[in-house]
Protein backbone atom coordinates (compact mmCIF):
# COMPACT_ATOMS: atom_id res chain seq x y z
CA UNK A 1 0.00 0.00 0.00
CA UNK A 2 2.51 2.44 0.86
CA UNK A 3 1.99 4.96 3.34
CA UNK A 4 3.61 8.39 2.83
CA UNK A 5 1.66 10.23 5.82
CA UNK A 6 1.72 9.57 9.37
CA UNK A 7 -0.37 10.53 11.96
CA UNK A 8 -0.45 10.55 15.86
CA UNK A 9 -4.12 9.57 16.89
CA UNK A 10 -4.96 9.72 20.27
CA UNK A 11 -6.94 7.25 21.00
CA UNK A 12 -8.72 7.23 24.18
CA UNK A 13 -10.59 3.60 23.71
CA UNK A 14 -13.86 5.90 23.77
CA UNK A 15 -16.19 5.52 20.70
CA UNK A 16 -15.38 8.97 19.58
CA UNK A 17 -11.53 8.41 19.42
CA UNK A 18 -12.23 4.74 17.65
CA UNK A 19 -14.32 6.60 14.82
CA UNK A 20 -11.41 8.89 14.19
CA UNK A 21 -8.83 5.98 14.39
CA UNK A 22 -11.38 4.77 11.54
CA UNK A 23 -11.19 8.00 9.71
CA UNK A 24 -7.50 8.15 9.81
CA UNK A 25 -6.73 4.20 8.58
CA UNK A 26 -9.56 5.05 5.84
CA UNK A 27 -7.28 7.62 4.84
CA UNK A 28 -4.29 5.56 4.29
CA UNK A 29 -2.39 7.39 6.75
CA UNK A 30 0.28 5.04 8.61
CA UNK A 31 -1.10 5.22 12.52
CA UNK A 32 0.74 5.61 15.73
CA UNK A 33 -2.08 5.07 18.04
CA UNK A 34 -1.44 7.15 21.74
CA UNK A 35 -3.23 6.27 25.18
CA UNK A 36 -2.77 8.27 28.11
CA UNK A 37 -3.96 7.23 30.94
CA UNK A 38 -3.78 10.02 34.01
CA UNK A 39 -5.48 8.07 36.79
CA UNK A 40 -8.97 8.73 36.00
CA UNK A 41 -11.42 6.72 37.48
CA UNK A 42 -11.83 4.34 34.72
CA UNK A 43 -8.48 4.12 33.74
CA UNK A 44 -8.07 0.58 33.51
CA UNK A 45 -11.00 -0.19 31.53
CA UNK A 46 -10.20 2.80 29.25
CA UNK A 47 -6.83 0.52 28.66
CA UNK A 48 -8.34 -2.34 27.59
CA UNK A 49 -10.53 -0.48 25.28
CA UNK A 50 -7.50 0.83 23.59
CA UNK A 51 -5.60 -2.29 23.38
CA UNK A 52 -8.54 -4.26 22.01
CA UNK A 53 -9.51 -1.60 19.27
CA UNK A 54 -5.21 -1.74 18.50
CA UNK A 55 -5.63 -5.16 18.20
CA UNK A 56 -9.01 -5.04 16.43
CA UNK A 57 -7.04 -2.30 13.74
CA UNK A 58 -4.04 -4.39 14.24
CA UNK A 59 -2.05 -1.15 14.73
CA UNK A 60 1.78 -1.36 14.85
CA UNK A 61 2.94 1.51 16.05
CA UNK A 62 1.22 2.28 19.76
CA UNK A 63 2.36 4.18 22.55
CA UNK A 64 0.55 4.17 26.31
CA UNK A 65 1.67 7.14 28.25
CA UNK A 66 1.14 7.00 32.15
CA UNK A 67 0.94 10.44 33.59
CA UNK A 68 -0.47 10.84 37.63
CA UNK A 69 0.42 14.48 37.63
CA UNK A 70 -3.05 15.32 37.07
CA UNK A 71 -4.29 13.74 39.65
CA UNK A 72 -2.21 15.44 41.75
CA UNK A 73 -3.08 18.59 40.89
CA UNK A 74 -6.69 17.80 40.69
CA UNK A 75 -9.50 19.94 40.19
CA UNK A 76 -12.05 17.25 38.48
CA UNK A 77 -14.15 14.37 39.45
CA UNK A 78 -12.43 12.22 37.16
CA UNK A 79 -9.44 12.15 39.41
CA UNK A 80 -11.05 12.99 42.25
CA UNK A 81 -13.17 10.23 44.01
CA UNK A 82 -14.34 13.10 46.49
CA UNK A 83 -15.59 15.30 43.91
CA UNK A 84 -18.98 13.52 42.63
CA UNK A 85 -19.38 12.78 38.91
CA UNK A 86 -23.16 15.01 38.41
CA UNK A 87 -26.16 13.43 36.71
CA UNK A 88 -26.04 14.35 32.91
CA UNK A 89 -28.11 17.08 32.44
CA UNK A 90 -28.33 18.51 28.54
CA UNK A 91 -29.79 21.63 29.71
CA UNK A 92 -26.56 22.67 32.13
CA UNK A 93 -24.46 25.87 30.67
CA UNK A 94 -22.03 25.68 33.44
CA UNK A 95 -18.69 23.80 32.84
CA UNK A 96 -19.31 20.52 34.80
CA UNK A 97 -17.30 18.99 37.22
CA UNK A 98 -16.05 16.56 34.93
CA UNK A 99 -13.71 18.89 33.27
CA UNK A 100 -10.43 18.25 34.13
CA UNK A 101 -8.01 21.42 33.81
CA UNK A 102 -6.37 21.67 30.76
CA UNK A 103 -6.31 17.78 30.15
CA UNK A 104 -6.25 18.29 26.24
CA UNK A 105 -3.41 20.47 26.02
CA UNK A 106 -1.09 18.09 28.49
CA UNK A 107 -2.48 15.30 25.53
CA UNK A 108 -1.58 17.53 22.79
CA UNK A 109 2.29 18.34 23.71
CA UNK A 110 2.87 14.49 24.20
CA UNK A 111 1.11 13.56 20.81
CA UNK A 112 3.31 17.42 19.63
CA UNK A 113 6.38 15.00 21.02
CA UNK A 114 6.00 11.74 19.40
CA UNK A 115 4.87 13.41 16.07
CA UNK A 116 7.76 15.04 15.76
CA UNK A 117 10.27 12.34 16.72
CA UNK A 118 8.29 10.45 14.14
CA UNK A 119 8.21 12.89 11.26
CA UNK A 120 4.14 13.05 11.13
CA UNK A 121 2.65 15.56 10.12
CA UNK A 122 -0.89 15.23 11.68
CA UNK A 123 -2.15 14.80 15.28
CA UNK A 124 -5.77 13.26 15.07
CA UNK A 125 -8.32 13.82 18.00
CA UNK A 126 -11.65 12.88 18.65
CA UNK A 127 -13.08 15.86 20.35
CA UNK A 128 -16.56 17.11 19.39
CA UNK A 129 -17.51 20.87 20.30
CA UNK A 130 -21.27 20.64 19.15
CA UNK A 131 -22.81 17.95 20.91
CA UNK A 132 -20.80 18.12 23.73
CA UNK A 133 -20.11 18.63 27.66
CA UNK A 134 -18.92 22.17 26.81
CA UNK A 135 -14.98 21.93 28.28
CA UNK A 136 -13.14 24.84 26.57
CA UNK A 137 -10.26 22.27 25.54
CA UNK A 138 -12.60 20.61 23.05
CA UNK A 139 -13.45 24.01 20.90
CA UNK A 140 -12.10 24.58 17.22
CA UNK A 141 -10.67 27.52 18.77
CA UNK A 142 -8.38 25.68 21.12
CA UNK A 143 -7.15 23.20 18.48
CA UNK A 144 -6.25 26.16 16.08
CA UNK A 145 -4.10 28.05 18.88
CA UNK A 146 -2.50 24.95 20.20
CA UNK A 147 -1.64 23.64 16.21
CA UNK A 148 -0.08 27.45 15.86
CA UNK A 149 1.76 26.86 19.56
CA UNK A 150 3.28 23.22 18.33
CA UNK A 151 4.49 24.73 14.96
CA UNK A 152 6.01 27.53 16.75
CA UNK A 153 7.63 25.74 19.00
CA UNK A 154 9.33 22.61 17.18
CA UNK A 155 12.08 22.40 14.50
CA UNK A 156 11.53 24.20 11.33
CA UNK A 157 11.23 21.00 9.63
CA UNK A 158 8.31 19.73 11.29
CA UNK A 159 5.00 20.62 10.36
CA UNK A 160 2.22 19.46 12.25
CA UNK A 161 -1.32 19.60 12.11
CA UNK A 162 -4.70 18.85 14.24
CA UNK A 163 -7.25 17.23 12.78
CA UNK A 164 -10.68 16.79 14.63
CA UNK A 165 -12.51 15.39 12.00
CA UNK A 166 -15.64 15.06 14.33
CA UNK A 167 -15.31 18.82 16.08
CA UNK A 168 -18.47 19.64 14.60
CA UNK A 169 -20.77 16.45 14.26
CA UNK A 170 -23.81 15.58 16.60
CA UNK A 171 -23.04 12.08 18.42
CA UNK A 172 -25.88 10.78 15.99
CA UNK A 173 -23.19 11.04 12.74
CA UNK A 174 -20.52 10.08 14.76
CA UNK A 175 -22.75 7.10 15.03
CA UNK A 176 -23.37 6.55 11.26
CA UNK A 177 -19.94 7.13 10.50
CA UNK A 178 -19.36 4.75 12.41
CA UNK A 179 -21.64 2.12 11.56
CA UNK A 180 -20.67 3.10 7.91
CA UNK A 181 -17.09 2.58 8.45
CA UNK A 182 -17.53 -0.41 10.77
CA UNK A 183 -16.49 0.47 14.12
CA UNK A 184 -16.13 -1.98 16.90
CA UNK A 185 -18.05 0.23 19.23
CA UNK A 186 -18.17 -3.10 20.94
CA UNK A 187 -15.12 -2.96 22.26
CA UNK A 188 -14.84 1.25 23.10
CA UNK A 189 -15.76 2.50 26.77
CA UNK A 190 -17.17 6.12 27.35
CA UNK A 191 -18.67 6.21 30.65
CA UNK A 192 -16.44 8.34 33.26
CA UNK A 193 -17.76 6.38 36.08
CA UNK A 194 -18.25 2.06 36.29
CA UNK A 195 -15.72 -0.14 34.24
CA UNK A 196 -18.35 -2.88 34.26
CA UNK A 197 -21.27 -2.14 32.83
CA UNK A 198 -21.81 1.38 32.29
CA UNK A 199 -23.89 3.46 34.08
CA UNK A 200 -25.54 5.24 31.88
CA UNK A 201 -26.44 8.44 33.94
CA UNK A 202 -23.49 10.45 33.49
CA UNK A 203 -22.42 13.03 30.61
CA UNK A 204 -20.71 10.76 28.60
CA UNK A 205 -23.19 7.68 28.53
CA UNK A 206 -26.31 10.20 28.16
CA UNK A 207 -24.25 11.55 25.11
CA UNK A 208 -23.69 8.37 23.92
CA UNK A 209 -27.04 6.93 24.09
CA UNK A 210 -28.34 9.62 22.97
CA UNK A 211 -26.22 9.44 19.49
CA UNK A 212 -27.60 5.58 19.24
CA UNK A 213 -30.77 6.31 20.01
CA UNK A 214 -31.14 9.26 17.75
CA UNK A 215 -29.31 7.06 15.29
CA UNK A 216 -31.74 4.54 15.33
CA UNK A 217 -29.17 2.39 16.43
CA UNK A 218 -28.62 -0.13 19.37
CA UNK A 219 -25.45 0.33 21.40
CA UNK A 220 -23.82 -2.79 22.24
CA UNK A 221 -22.71 -2.20 25.67
CA UNK A 222 -24.14 -3.03 28.40
CA UNK A 223 -25.41 -0.43 30.87
CA UNK A 224 -26.59 -0.27 34.65
CA UNK A 225 -29.25 1.65 33.96
CA UNK A 226 -30.59 2.83 30.39
CA UNK A 227 -32.58 6.14 30.87
CA UNK A 228 -34.89 7.65 27.77
CA UNK A 229 -32.81 10.83 26.89
CA UNK A 230 -35.01 11.75 24.23
CA UNK B 1 2.49 41.46 52.97
CA UNK B 2 -0.94 39.78 51.29
CA UNK B 3 0.04 38.79 48.05
CA UNK B 4 -2.85 39.36 46.10
CA UNK B 5 -1.23 37.22 42.76
CA UNK B 6 -0.49 33.75 41.98
CA UNK B 7 2.39 33.08 39.75
CA UNK B 8 3.36 28.99 38.71
CA UNK B 9 7.10 29.37 38.37
CA UNK B 10 9.16 26.26 36.25
CA UNK B 11 11.80 25.77 38.02
CA UNK B 12 14.76 23.34 36.26
CA UNK B 13 17.15 24.34 39.24
CA UNK B 14 19.34 25.94 36.65
CA UNK B 15 20.50 29.51 36.80
CA UNK B 16 18.06 31.10 34.94
CA UNK B 17 15.21 29.97 36.48
CA UNK B 18 16.97 30.86 39.91
CA UNK B 19 17.01 34.11 38.77
CA UNK B 20 13.13 34.23 37.39
CA UNK B 21 12.17 32.55 40.71
CA UNK B 22 13.55 35.66 42.58
CA UNK B 23 12.20 38.08 40.40
CA UNK B 24 8.69 36.96 40.92
CA UNK B 25 9.44 36.50 44.44
CA UNK B 26 10.95 40.25 44.60
CA UNK B 27 7.72 41.10 42.96
CA UNK B 28 5.42 40.21 45.56
CA UNK B 29 3.54 37.00 43.97
CA UNK B 30 2.52 33.83 45.62
CA UNK B 31 4.56 31.27 44.41
CA UNK B 32 3.94 27.97 43.49
CA UNK B 33 6.91 26.42 42.21
CA UNK B 34 7.27 23.71 39.83
CA UNK B 35 9.82 20.78 38.82
CA UNK B 36 9.54 18.11 35.83
CA UNK B 37 12.28 15.66 35.75
CA UNK B 38 11.53 13.44 32.56
CA UNK B 39 14.39 11.27 32.62
CA UNK B 40 17.22 13.70 31.89
CA UNK B 41 20.41 12.52 32.09
CA UNK B 42 21.30 15.04 35.25
CA UNK B 43 17.51 14.85 36.91
CA UNK B 44 18.67 13.63 40.30
CA UNK B 45 21.42 16.71 40.70
CA UNK B 46 18.69 19.27 39.20
CA UNK B 47 16.07 17.70 41.62
CA UNK B 48 18.55 18.48 44.29
CA UNK B 49 19.32 22.17 43.31
CA UNK B 50 15.52 22.81 43.35
CA UNK B 51 15.23 21.28 46.63
CA UNK B 52 17.57 23.51 47.90
CA UNK B 53 16.62 26.57 46.11
CA UNK B 54 12.74 26.03 47.31
CA UNK B 55 14.37 26.15 50.44
CA UNK B 56 16.89 28.55 50.76
CA UNK B 57 13.65 30.93 49.15
CA UNK B 58 11.43 29.15 52.17
CA UNK B 59 8.96 28.21 49.16
CA UNK B 60 5.43 26.00 50.45
CA UNK B 61 3.90 25.89 47.43
CA UNK B 62 6.07 23.27 45.62
CA UNK B 63 5.20 20.34 43.15
CA UNK B 64 7.27 17.90 41.82
CA UNK B 65 5.76 15.82 38.79
CA UNK B 66 7.77 13.32 37.37
CA UNK B 67 7.06 12.64 32.87
CA UNK B 68 8.78 9.11 31.54
CA UNK B 69 7.68 9.53 28.37
CA UNK B 70 9.84 11.89 26.89
CA UNK B 71 12.45 9.35 27.30
CA UNK B 72 10.24 6.81 26.01
CA UNK B 73 9.22 8.98 22.69
CA UNK B 74 13.03 10.27 22.46
CA UNK B 75 14.75 12.54 20.08
CA UNK B 76 17.19 13.70 22.71
CA UNK B 77 20.68 13.29 23.95
CA UNK B 78 19.38 14.67 26.79
CA UNK B 79 17.39 11.28 27.26
CA UNK B 80 18.86 8.98 25.17
CA UNK B 81 22.23 7.95 26.35
CA UNK B 82 22.96 6.67 22.64
CA UNK B 83 23.16 10.22 21.27
CA UNK B 84 26.33 12.06 22.42
CA UNK B 85 25.85 15.46 24.02
CA UNK B 86 27.94 17.50 21.55
CA UNK B 87 30.62 20.11 22.46
CA UNK B 88 29.68 23.84 23.05
CA UNK B 89 29.82 25.60 19.78
CA UNK B 90 28.45 29.82 19.58
CA UNK B 91 28.99 29.68 15.76
CA UNK B 92 26.78 26.26 15.38
CA UNK B 93 23.82 27.18 13.29
CA UNK B 94 21.29 23.63 13.53
CA UNK B 95 19.14 22.80 16.03
CA UNK B 96 22.08 20.92 19.16
CA UNK B 97 20.88 17.54 19.86
CA UNK B 98 20.15 18.78 23.21
CA UNK B 99 16.86 19.69 21.79
CA UNK B 100 13.86 17.96 23.49
CA UNK B 101 11.20 17.63 21.11
CA UNK B 102 8.59 19.58 22.32
CA UNK B 103 9.55 20.25 26.00
CA UNK B 104 8.64 23.17 26.77
CA UNK B 105 5.11 22.73 25.73
CA UNK B 106 4.65 19.91 27.97
CA UNK B 107 6.22 21.22 30.81
CA UNK B 108 3.54 24.48 30.14
CA UNK B 109 0.62 22.37 29.77
CA UNK B 110 1.38 20.61 33.39
CA UNK B 111 2.06 24.39 34.68
CA UNK B 112 -1.03 25.65 32.98
CA UNK B 113 -3.27 22.40 34.74
CA UNK B 114 -1.83 23.06 37.91
CA UNK B 115 -2.09 27.61 37.52
CA UNK B 116 -5.87 26.87 36.14
CA UNK B 117 -6.78 24.68 39.40
CA UNK B 118 -4.69 27.32 42.16
CA UNK B 119 -6.01 29.92 40.18
CA UNK B 120 -2.92 31.50 39.45
CA UNK B 121 -2.82 34.29 37.03
CA UNK B 122 1.02 33.92 35.80
CA UNK B 123 3.19 31.16 34.19
CA UNK B 124 6.61 31.56 34.89
CA UNK B 125 9.09 30.59 32.49
CA UNK B 126 13.86 31.18 32.43
CA UNK B 127 13.57 30.65 28.83
CA UNK B 128 16.15 32.95 26.76
CA UNK B 129 15.81 33.42 23.39
CA UNK B 130 19.14 35.35 22.51
CA UNK B 131 21.90 34.03 24.00
CA UNK B 132 21.46 30.52 24.10
CA UNK B 133 21.00 27.16 21.80
CA UNK B 134 18.49 27.82 19.60
CA UNK B 135 15.54 25.63 20.40
CA UNK B 136 12.18 26.32 18.92
CA UNK B 137 10.47 26.19 22.61
CA UNK B 138 12.67 29.04 23.87
CA UNK B 139 11.54 32.10 21.02
CA UNK B 140 9.17 34.78 22.28
CA UNK B 141 6.66 33.85 19.15
CA UNK B 142 6.30 30.12 20.90
CA UNK B 143 5.50 31.66 24.19
CA UNK B 144 2.82 34.29 22.82
CA UNK B 145 1.07 31.12 21.06
CA UNK B 146 1.09 28.86 23.62
CA UNK B 147 -0.46 31.30 25.80
CA UNK B 148 -2.98 32.08 23.30
CA UNK B 149 -3.43 28.41 23.28
CA UNK B 150 -3.87 27.83 27.46
CA UNK B 151 -6.48 30.73 27.18
CA UNK B 152 -8.81 29.38 25.07
CA UNK B 153 -8.06 25.85 26.36
CA UNK B 154 -9.26 26.92 30.13
CA UNK B 155 -12.44 27.89 31.34
CA UNK B 156 -13.69 31.49 30.70
CA UNK B 157 -12.54 32.70 34.54
CA UNK B 158 -9.02 31.40 33.75
CA UNK B 159 -6.76 34.35 32.50
CA UNK B 160 -3.30 32.64 32.31
CA UNK B 161 -0.33 35.20 31.18
CA UNK B 162 3.57 33.24 30.23
CA UNK B 163 5.96 35.30 31.36
CA UNK B 164 9.61 35.05 30.10
CA UNK B 165 11.34 38.04 32.17
CA UNK B 166 14.79 36.84 30.80
CA UNK B 167 13.71 36.43 27.07
CA UNK B 168 15.62 38.64 25.46
CA UNK B 169 18.81 39.15 28.35
CA UNK B 170 21.97 37.79 27.50
CA UNK B 171 23.81 35.71 30.15
CA UNK B 172 26.04 38.25 30.97
CA UNK B 173 22.69 40.33 31.78
CA UNK B 174 21.00 37.31 33.74
CA UNK B 175 24.10 36.98 36.08
CA UNK B 176 24.30 40.53 37.00
CA UNK B 177 20.87 40.35 37.67
CA UNK B 178 21.07 37.43 39.82
CA UNK B 179 24.43 38.49 41.84
CA UNK B 180 21.88 42.30 42.45
CA UNK B 181 19.14 39.73 43.37
CA UNK B 182 21.26 37.78 45.72
CA UNK B 183 20.40 34.58 43.83
CA UNK B 184 22.23 31.81 45.48
CA UNK B 185 24.29 30.14 41.79
CA UNK B 186 26.15 27.95 44.20
CA UNK B 187 22.66 25.82 44.57
CA UNK B 188 21.95 26.35 40.91
CA UNK B 189 22.78 23.49 38.24
CA UNK B 190 23.01 24.01 34.71
CA UNK B 191 25.17 21.26 33.12
CA UNK B 192 23.64 18.70 30.95
CA UNK B 193 26.16 15.86 31.43
CA UNK B 194 27.61 15.70 34.65
CA UNK B 195 26.48 15.57 38.63
CA UNK B 196 29.06 16.31 40.66
CA UNK B 197 31.51 18.70 38.85
CA UNK B 198 29.93 20.39 36.32
CA UNK B 199 31.63 19.05 32.66
CA UNK B 200 32.16 23.33 31.34
CA UNK B 201 32.08 22.11 28.13
CA UNK B 202 28.08 21.48 27.28
CA UNK B 203 26.04 24.34 25.55
CA UNK B 204 24.68 24.79 28.93
CA UNK B 205 27.95 25.20 30.97
CA UNK B 206 29.88 27.30 27.89
CA UNK B 207 27.16 29.67 27.95
CA UNK B 208 26.90 29.64 31.62
CA UNK B 209 30.50 30.07 31.87
CA UNK B 210 30.73 33.12 29.72
CA UNK B 211 27.98 34.61 31.40
CA UNK B 212 30.15 34.62 34.71
CA UNK B 213 33.46 35.71 32.84
CA UNK B 214 31.60 38.37 31.00
CA UNK B 215 29.67 40.01 34.08
CA UNK B 216 33.91 39.88 35.87
CA UNK B 217 31.93 37.48 38.50
CA UNK B 218 33.19 33.98 39.41
CA UNK B 219 31.03 30.89 39.15
CA UNK B 220 30.54 29.24 42.33
CA UNK B 221 29.96 25.71 40.87
CA UNK B 222 33.23 23.30 40.28
CA UNK B 223 33.75 22.64 36.77
CA UNK B 224 36.21 19.70 35.42
CA UNK B 225 37.61 21.98 32.67
CA UNK B 226 37.21 25.91 32.53
CA UNK B 227 37.84 26.93 28.91
CA UNK B 228 37.72 30.45 27.95
CA UNK B 229 35.10 31.01 26.25
CA UNK B 230 36.07 34.35 25.15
Amino acid sequence: MGNSRKAVVLMSGGMDSAVTAAIVINQNYEIFALHITYEQRTQERELRAFKELCSYYKIENSLIVSIDYLKKIGGSALVEPSIEIELANFERKMIPRTYVPFRNGNLLSIAASWAEVVSANAIFIGAVEADSSGYPDCRKSFFEAFEKAINEGTKPETNIKIMTPLINMSKKDIVLLGLELGVPFELTWSCYKEIEFACGECDSCALRLRGFQQAGAEDPLKYLRKPNYL
